[in-house]
């Protein structure tokens, strides 16, 4: 039986490459219904040739362009209501959850409660309300299949595995742009400088947050609410190469790791054909032309915003989704120039300090959490870095 | 339910790490019976600790010594049928097969018929039988479970996961004691030289054979047998810190690799245990402290017994049996400074060429190459290398 996929976030770089993986398997995956933002064009190209039931786009605008290229066969919706309607469609049997942000919460969580699959590559889903979507999912008895190569490597390393025999989960950092800077180099780090990372093509963002080391901390989060382990048991290994892409250490001694090239197309379709494995049309690892591997250690000092993703993590509640909240408004202002580098983890320090906690949030109480760190860190001055 | 443990070739190198997991974990395993050779003060040791109800000696002398030094609720056997017993003790639900060389063959098979569990660490049960003892093993429904570390690591490494689903076998090779060699200065090797082992502490044949990369060749050979892949779907990678114990690639391009410290301990309970994993004690991994893994392509200009294993192995029948007896007695031979490195080498392959291949042995026919091998082996004039 194939599996009838719904993605959330179809133009976007995951989406495009669930795309393509859907696209090398026509037995094994059929492509029911896709939401996105408002790229037109591109989901204009991908419901002639995926032709899925029903598109959705965020704006009535996006949606009235995209309506008046396509037959009358594709449905089309926009807005919030329309992208709830794509996430829980009836037809499907499969939601890989890709739109970027705190925007895609509330669609996961649906999708979650109408008892679909969920492969899961939007981080705000379980960072900031890791306790709700567990428990959802727990009470619906769908899997949650992680699709970042972090994870999808954790996923893999525990397979067959029992809970009770691991001792910690080793997650791989590439180190990110500046990795090999001093922290007096730091202080002069351009937009350009961060945008330079080592291996992985991605987004600015996140290519910002990899040199911040504050990605890593959010994919501890994600790690612990993933495979349900604590904070002291997940381990950050700097990699410099990026090829092991986590790793699992169990009681006995035994270390299992997935290794691969940078490609995101593995992650997401073994989360699709899991427990199986489909061919999927790559070059081969060449360790021969890799050479070496190489590992250090994570400094807290070279790194401060992973000291504070590991400490709003053993927190929980609010923490979580204050120092993600923080991070995009100053990330953003690096990016467009208005701050320095190292104003990134001072305006997210004092975020933090300054937060009211709130222990066991409700997704109202996390949606306010989340509006407050934005405005707070926006009007937070930086004297000096 | 504890796992009722037998130990043939109790006293060697698996043999005492097999006592040591079991000692660690009293309420998981208890010790049956044992078979050793001549060592009559250890096996006296290893009934007084661990009380089996049965134990075997090699030689009606070495028997009489362990009789007089024990009290009679341990019953002493000896000879080919005392091991013979112990390999089918009734009690037993697992046979750790440890005895080094061709005499480990039959009790290994009886085991098997008897229906008892297997951990195989004797080699020559696979590189000279392996078609009748997976068939035996088959029939009476018994796992056979690999205790070797790159065995287990490929076997950690193939749980959970669909047999089709897989692209190749990577074994790992330290590379030996003359990675670094150029062949020229491999004319003047000495034993000495070639007993040095960059990571395992082994015995000195295992050791040499490192050093020739036959034993690669022998685990390719094991591998094929134990995990039914052909010889085309397994590779050597040279890995100088034998970090990697061994690794699986998968259709879908995704790399399973098993890493661990190089303690014999970890494969042994693995195969004990499985599909559990038990607490072991011993250091973790520390990355940091290892801080690089290297790999290089295995040369078979530099390492011809490699080649020569894989062609061995690809033509089947007598043809393992008799590569590995010519290079028992070679390597025996250097280690005794009878002939220099290189004539290991040029032996086998005399022997190769000269052998008439049959090509499916029955025990008796492999009994018969074994015996032609080695006295052919031994008579082989190396007039230069």
């Amino acid at each position: 039986m194939s599996e009838k996929v719904v993605i959330l976030g179809s133009t976007g770089s995951i989406g495009t490459n669930t795309l393509e993986v859907i696209r090398q398997h026509p037995e094994e995956f059929t492509v029911v219904a896709l939401a996105a933002g408002t790229n037109v064009e591109e989901m204009i190209k991908q419901a002639k040739a995926y032709r899925p039931k029903v598109v959705s786009m965020a704006t009535k605008e996006a949606a009235e362009k995209v309506r008046f290229a396509l037959d009358d066969s594709i449905q089309v919706l926009y807005g919030e209501e329309g992208l709830l309607e794509v996430a829980t469609y009836h037809e499907a049997t499969f939601v890989v959850s890709a739109i970027v942000g705190s925007r895609g919460l509330a669609p996961t969580l649906a999708a979650i409660q109408a008892g679909k699959k969920i492969g899961l590559a939007n981080k705000e889903s379980l960072i900031t309300a890791g306790h709700i979507i567990t428990e959802a999912a727990k009470k619906a008895g769908v899997p949650i299949l992680p699709i970042d190569s972090e994870h999808s490597a954790l996923f893999q390393c525990l397979n067959g595995e029992r809970k009770q025999d691991v001792q910690r989960l080793i997650v791989t950092a590439s180190g990110g742009a500046f990795r090999d800077w001093s922290r007096e180099q730091l202080v002069n780090a351009t937009p350009a400088d961060a945008l330079k990372h080592p291996n992985w093509s991605m987004g600015p963002k996140v290519t910002v947050d990899s040199a911040t080391l504050m990605n890593k901390g959010l994919e501890v989060m994600e790690a612990h609410w993933l495979f349900g382990f604590p904070y002291e048991q997940i381990e950050v290994l700097i990699h410099p190469q990026s090829i092991i892409h986590s790793m699992v250490e169990f009681h006995d001694g035994a270390i299992m790791a997935q290794l691969g090239s940078p490609d995101m197309k593995v992650p997401i379709q073994y989360a699709l054909s899991y427990p199986k494995r489909l061919p999927l049309s790559g070059e081969p690892l060449d360790f021969v032309q890799i050479s070496r591997l190489d590992f250090r250690k994570p400094d807290f000092v070279q790194y401060p915003c992973l000291k504070m993703a590991y400490e709003a993590g053993r927190a929980g509640g609010t923490m979580p989704t204050v120092l993600n909240a923080a991070n995009e408004v100053a990330v953003e202002q690096f990016l467009a120039g208005e701050i320095p580098f190292l104003a990134i983890e001072h305006k997210v320090e004092e975020a933090l300090s300054s937060h009211q906690w709130i222990p066991h949030p409700s997704l109202s109480e996390i949606e306010e959490a989340d509006r407050w760190a934005r405005e707070f860190a926006k009007k937070i001055k930086i004297a000096h870095v």
